[in-house]
């Protein structure tokens, strides 16, 4: 095949097979302003960013090192070995961003970048740029550190991507060629590495290259690559112990390596509880995924369900957030969920929604579109900061400020969103997100609709053979009034599921104006389905009460004993000392006091403040040393919470999730 | 000087001038077992231990070190830079132990070892196995990495405690003349190293040195290393520039020195806040009181207070631990106590023991007596297991075993005591100080003499000219009832303090029977003095109430909000799995019940238990996933709490100390 040759043949069939609409374009007040953002802001700050042109901020060396190695310029690789991979996950999001709106400044510059790609492929297909700068000969000698199927992964989104927005296929070639390299080192047959890489990625890109173009090899090499993880003799041991047990991170040799860090410990279908580092596990989860609902298979479907249960059900903070320790960015056991030594990466809930949306497409359960509604509102947007150049990479649920300067078990933690890092995973990957939303709010099962998210957006799709527009207007997450209007092109039986979020009382659906009971009363897999002859113009209106209210964590998740969280809609909320008195210990909640809501449009773009009558710890009137007989009294105060993703916004301070 | 010869001119003089009253015999039950099981287990334990010979233990290479150094045998060095003071420390604790009771066993193995250190010292006198064997030419260069002087200081110590217990000065003589040495390489002539070492501890030793022989260079030098401490240019940092930034611990080059860690990074006079490895900086503050006092300089004697108060009022645990992080066994900041990420080093609370004598010494204050009982009965007591061979270097306040073992951020918090570990400082320290524990009783004043702490116990001294003997009876720390008998060779009118605890309340007071209610009720900085004139016969009945009580911490010590710890005496109180149902964030305790206090002979060698009413979440009835709306229901239990030094000596189960 001839570079930049592409056969779409399947293309119809595969999008069908993939349960996910994706003719949806996002009209939504809120969701728009952060889709802006990234549009305006962060995808020409981290354009800069990758040429290092960013002042005061860590150089990328993302550019600097294709422009060597496409032999444009002298010089040394810089930066990690995964660094290709920044500029991937840029080109995938303006891919998702052009998709919303051509912009032809933005895809010459995408277009520039691509070519440099491109002249820093090899003849083989090969495309590495450490590899080929640093350690030329040692192309896939150590899978286990060095990104390189990783890198090839986040090119094939960004290539995927790319074309459904331009239709241009000079990306998607190269990445064919690369895959075609691939498969000619990896496989079953005789004298191919049995192996895999140390960063699950590509398993999940290759089956998004196989949805594109219908070639059932990518889907087979992603298999390939699933089946193989943790098989015994194990590659990475073996691989290690080839290349003398040297570490990519020391240039060293090291006593051991633990493969459960990678997820390789045991053949992914035997996995049973989330484990190793985060992000790598969510992304390997996602192929899963797909894979299951693709080839069918059945073992896999079983073992995503059992690591969704036990990583949501045990393993998660009430903001989405997963990962509860900085030491490997990874799963500790369950219900081990500490507040402020927490880590709860941006990019281990990316991946998370990401494995939400292929258990949707898989099997329509609302509790998947729960999980993601929350990661998505809560530990992921509050990762960003309002002006889209400052991020948390850790998002944690209680911040002391002063201890995570002071205090070294801190210091991962920070009170502040940081600039553009050395390692530059999660912007770009929140970047990729939020381009890509309107991917994540509607499933289709059959002639059924499923509504996963409420955001105001306009859909085309066909269900039960009838051309189908729908209108959603919501205000999330403000408030729970949310319409749909359905235009089907001539008047014809469907279905359309509305997913009734956990954190919702009783509902109300009406359409045309008629309360819709049974619908209301009698939910599927937490979808309330109303399945008619729809005809054009009909409306459905749908009320979620929205009342702030207090959640309370499992008795066994020590430390949110005696606590309470406050939830509103899909929101969390918090308290930070911009609004409380600090130290925010010294306040606690009464037992069951109302709230009162109030919609403040002062407060950082306008958000609804919660507040309830509580207690502080009246300081002044502390009379004992470090440690007292006597209690100091409480006096009443007015607890106010703001929504978790807009906190550390207004300086710094104290924050905390949980409340006593 | 003749190798061996010691001065002992001034013996008497110095001797009274430490204000410490020597001559006690301590005869208590509650101590006298944990002093016999020093002498009986421990001693003979660490014995073996030093001569590698203890299966399934960490091998110490110590003695071998030894006989390799002095030529016995051949071989390398082996085990840390400063593992020549476990050999000192033994010895130190040999001497002690003979003390109290010769043992011509002991004796022979401590001459016998003595005779083999001996061996070990260079013609010059110096002594230090590892440069002796590792890097010859290399002494004196890495100060800040290296303990020579450590070492150096700790063999003083056992010099100072084999002589005063056996009269043999042949381990003095040798350290007399390392010490000479010394004096050759450090000191404000020219052409001498204007340095200190990284680890504090010769500093208190040269007093200790002074003390016994009266030679004023001894003091001389002490004070030069204090002095000379945080000095500009910086001493550490200048000899890690010459060294080309090479550390001891990799053999590479490091990028920067943290001399905070050691207390050097400005002059001792002007800190004022207690910072870095908190051994290092609890040795430091003893030797410089010690130095306060015998100089009578009165800026040192301000900074002493300055950080004692830092030390003790806002970074010390309830358990007297000190030291909020194990990345540097380090304190961090004022009120970061976290309970679970502790680490509150037994060697610490050591330290902090020997830096309150010393203030006793400086000035007759019952607060610093306080923190000296409170760190002695809870996190010092609490370090060793009931059979002496079990210890915990990390003494936390909260304990989930499973985090310890599945959270890499509790690593280095254990659920059980270990064996003798490879960096083996805590136990040969225990021993010390357990064997050494008369020496912290008493303290005097012009006539008067202070009680420091209640352990019966015979004491002969002379006050006011009279030459006297106290017999101490105590029951502590079950019982508040203390008789002193007091028996003067003749009558004659001196003092005697009382000290009344801080968490005493009313306390009684009589002498032949008759109620002293001046003294009780007008306390001089924490004691009731009594001075009159005695005679022979005389009984003063002390009564401290002992009941269990609720302490809470300082609204500012965010870890401990909202919960409460049971303080009864001195001992604080905490909650176990074997007595309590896990999690034991579930359990709480009522806000105004009334305490229950039993004492329960078969618990681990008799203790009072403290029962109090209390509730627990009812797991069972929880309907909820990891959130709900729904909160679990209380039930109503009976909490029970056993002393915190007791803790972890039935097994692996949770622990806890503050209750909410």
């Amino acid at each position: 095949m001839k570079r930049g040759e592409v056969t779409l043949s399947k293309f119809a069939d595969i999008q069908q097979a993939a349960n996910t609409v994706r003719q949806v374009a996002i009209q939504d007040e809120f969701w728009g302003r952060y889709i802006r953002l990234v549009q305006d802001t962060v995808i020409p700050y981290q354009y800069e960013a990758l040429h290092d042109r960013v002042a005061g901020a860590e150089p990328s060396h993302a550019i600097a090192n294709f422009e060597i190695a496409a032999g444009r310029r002298e010089g040394e690789f810089n930066g990690w070995v995964f660094q290709d991979s920044d500029v991937a996950k840029w080109l995938e999001a303006v891919g998702y961003s052009l998709s919303i709106k051509r912009d032809p400044e933005l895809e010459r510059q995408a277009d520039e970048m691509i070519d440099l790609v491109g002249e820093a492929q090899h003849e083989d297909g090969y495309l590495n740029t450490y590899f080929t700068l640093k350690e030329p000969g040692k192309r896939w000698t150590n899978l286990l550190d060095c990104h390189e199927l990783y890198c090839a992964g986040h090119f094939i989104e960004a290539a995927v991507a790319y074309y459904e927005a331009t239709g241009k296929d000079k990306l998607l070639g190269i990445v064919r060629r690369f895959v075609d390299h691939i498969e000619t080192v990896f496989g079953p047959e005789e004298g191919k590495l049995k192996g895999y890489d140390g960063h699950q990625e590509i398993e999940l890109a290759l089956v998004k290259l196989y949805r594109l173009t219908g070639e059932e090899k990518y889907l087979k090499l992603s298999s390939f690559f699933i089946d193989q993880r943790g098989q015994e003799p194990n590659f990475l041991h073996q691989e290690w112990e080839q290349r003398g047990r040297v570490t990519h991170w020391t240039g060293t040799a090291t006593s051991s390596v633990d493969v459960s860090y990678n997820q390789a410990h045991i053949p992914v279908r035997e996995q049973s509880v989330a484990l190793g580092h985060s992000v790598r596990a969510v992304y390997m989860y996602t192929a899963m995924a797909d894979l299951a609902r693709l080839t069918g298979d059945e073992a896999l479907r079983v073992a995503c369900e059992r690591l969704w249960d036990n990583m949501t059900e045990k393993q998660m903070y009430i903001t989405g957030g997963i990962g509860s320790t900085h030491h490997g960015e990874a799963f500790t056991f369950d219900y081990d969920l500490p507040n402020d030594t927490v880590y709860a990466e941006t990019c281990a809930s990316i991946g998370l929604i990401f494995f939400a949306k292929r258990m949707l497409e898989l099997t329509p359960d609302a509790r998947y579109a729960d999980v993601m509604e929350r990661a998505l509102y809560n530990n992921v947007l509050g990762s960003m900061a309002q002006d889209g150049k400052h991020y948390f990479y850790v998002n944690p649920l209680e911040v002391w400020p002063q201890a995570c300067s002071c205090n070294p078990g801190k210091h991962h933690v920070k009170a502040e969103r940081q600039g553009w890092f050395g390692c530059a995973c999660c912007p770009p990957n929140v970047a990729r997100l939020l381009t890509s939303l309107n991917q994540y709010i509607y499933t289709e099962h059959g002639d059924t609709l499923y509504t996963n998210l409420y955001i105001g957006s306009e859909l085309k799709t066909t269900l039960g053979g009838t051309a189908v527009a729908i209108s959603q207007q919501s205000r999330f997450p403000w408030d729970g009034a949310v319409s749909l209007k359905v235009d089907p092109a001539q008047a014809g039986e469907f279905g359309i599921a509305l997913r009734i979020p956990s954190w919702s009382g009783n509902v109300e659906i009406r359409v045309n104006g008629e309360a819709v009971a049974d619908a209301a009363a009698s939910l599927q897999q937490g979808y309330a389905v109303i399945r008619r002859e729809w005809k054009a113009g009909d409306v459905i209106e749908l009320t979620l009460p929205m009342e702030a209210h207090r959640v309370y964590a499992h008795p066994n998740l020590r430390a949110d004993a005696g606590k309470t969280a406050i939830q509103r809609g899909p929101l969390v909320y918090c308290l930070e000392a911009a609004d409380n008195s600090e130290p925010l210990s010294s306040v606690s909640l009464s037992e069951a006091a109302a709230f009162t809501e109030t919609y403040d449009e002062l407060l950082l773009g306008g958000a609804v403040v919660v507040e309830g009558d509580g207690f502080r710890v009246a300081q002044a009137a502390w009379t004992g040393g470090l440690y007292s007989r006597e209690k100091a009294p409480l006096e009443a105060v007015k607890v106010t919470a703001v929504p978790y993703y807009l906190w550390g916004n207004r300086g710094s301070g104290e924050m905390k999730v949980w409340i006593p």
